[in-house]
């Protein structure tokens, strides 16, 4: 058996984008990698599972050390087959990405990357989930590369509490170095594009903007980002608000 | 213009569930309700949204202060339509389910229900998520409407703060009362049922049990919903985890 480190990797742009391909390249300096990915965009998935479906799983890599499944489901769908019926035991490591596009501030909720990590996390795995704030199919990843070496040998080093994985956002271009900061607050505003189709059907495209309501403040992953600098969010599994507690208790149900 | 609240209804059951019928009789108590439901089943959807396909919108009620569309879409996308394609303000409340099973412990996370209620409060407005711990699709829903108006008047009355709406999971039989409550440390450990399809094709079915990893902790929701009361979670669209920020203080980038 392989002392490596045994490391899932999964994504929600899907098995053929260049960020997966980049990060298993770095990925598999460090451990033997399974990869187990989307067979196309699944950008926007959160924490879906599907249940309703049967789901395809088909081998397109076999090497010693190195295999690669593409996935008819989700990026948690991904991650779970991968624990249920690929693996033997747990991996050492969830690494989801990278990325193309930032999942800074709210998008942390909506993002398919990091619906993986999470899952990785819930699991008791150290899990990152890893993104760069430029959404080009053949956006440089050379930089970036750079910083999910370092950031995971933090991991490595250190461990996570279970539930808890990292949101790490990557600048576009040069990097001043790396920040561990909070969710900052905003919310995606949608303007959906209403059409008509060929049979005089309705149907709506999605399109939206992102709203920040709190520009510039020191300590959030947005300001890390715009000002040059890698963001890293522990991402917390259990969603109770426990300062919310407090004011409930005069509630009268 | 009608002095009413304005209460939007979402679902990841479907606009057919009986559970959502349920919820929009006790709504329309209280306010003018706009439900915007999906076309079927959207189970295990969590915060997804559409974004490479368009979506299509159907008006299937239109009586004054009540109206129902079904969505092709994810839970998030009917709220997200509704903020931006049918309403003229945003409502004064979003409210989703009743939910036809638990949404407990680690279930809020790939909840349809519970995302709809997510988006809701990542807008600024209160927003509860209520679940019935009973899968049954004709499931007696008498019981809890009691506690759906009773959770409701109180948001009405309290308020919530931005950013955080309730998970509110409601006993299958007698109620005892009402406990404010975290979410349950636990996991979903799948079972994947492997087939072969006519063609010789495998495929997987997601089938899993749930895996609670502190038994009868008082204070949790599972224990709550054992024990006979209905939990109520306050969950938190900030994920930050800022009880882990010292421990990487020490980290070196």
């Amino acid at each position: 058996m392989s002392e490596r480190p045994l490391i899932l990797i999964s994504n929600d742009d899907g098995v053929s984008a260049k960020g997966l391909r980049e990060l298993t390249e770095v990925m598999r300096l460090f451990g033997d990698v399974l990869v187990v990915a989307p067979d196309g965009h699944r950008s926007g998935m959160s924490n879906a599972i599907t249940v309703d479906h049967p789901i395809r799983l088909i081998k397109t890599v076999d090497e010693e050390g190195y295999q690669v499944y593409k996935c008819s489901g989700t990026p948690v769908d991904c991650v779970k087959l991968a624990f249920n019926q690929l693996l033997d035991r747990y991996p050492d490591f969830v690494v989801s990405g990278i990325n193309h596009g930032s999942n800074s501030s709210i998008s942390v909720v909506y993002s398919g990357t990091m619906g993986a990590a999470l899952e990785g996390c819930i699991h008791g795995i150290p899990s990152i989930g890893f993104s760069l704030n430029d959404y080009e199919p053949e956006a440089d990843f050379s930089r970036a590369k750079i910083y999910v070496a370092r950031v995971f040998q933090q991991v490595a080093e250190n461990g996570l509490p279970p539930f808890v994985c990292l949101n790490v956002n990557i600048p576009k271009g040069d990097v001043k170095g790396v920040k561990v900061c909070r969710q900052t607050s905003g919310k995606w505003v949608e303007e959906f594009d209403k059409r008509t189709d060929p049979h005089k059907r309705e149907y709506y495209w999605m399109a939206g903007s992102f709203q920040n309501f709190e520009e510039e403040v020191d300590g959030t992953d947005i300001a890390a980002l715009e000002n040059g600098y890698v963001s890293v969010v522990p991402v917390n599994a259990d969603m109770t608000c426990y300062q919310t507690f407090d004011s409930m208790k005069s509630w009268r149900f």
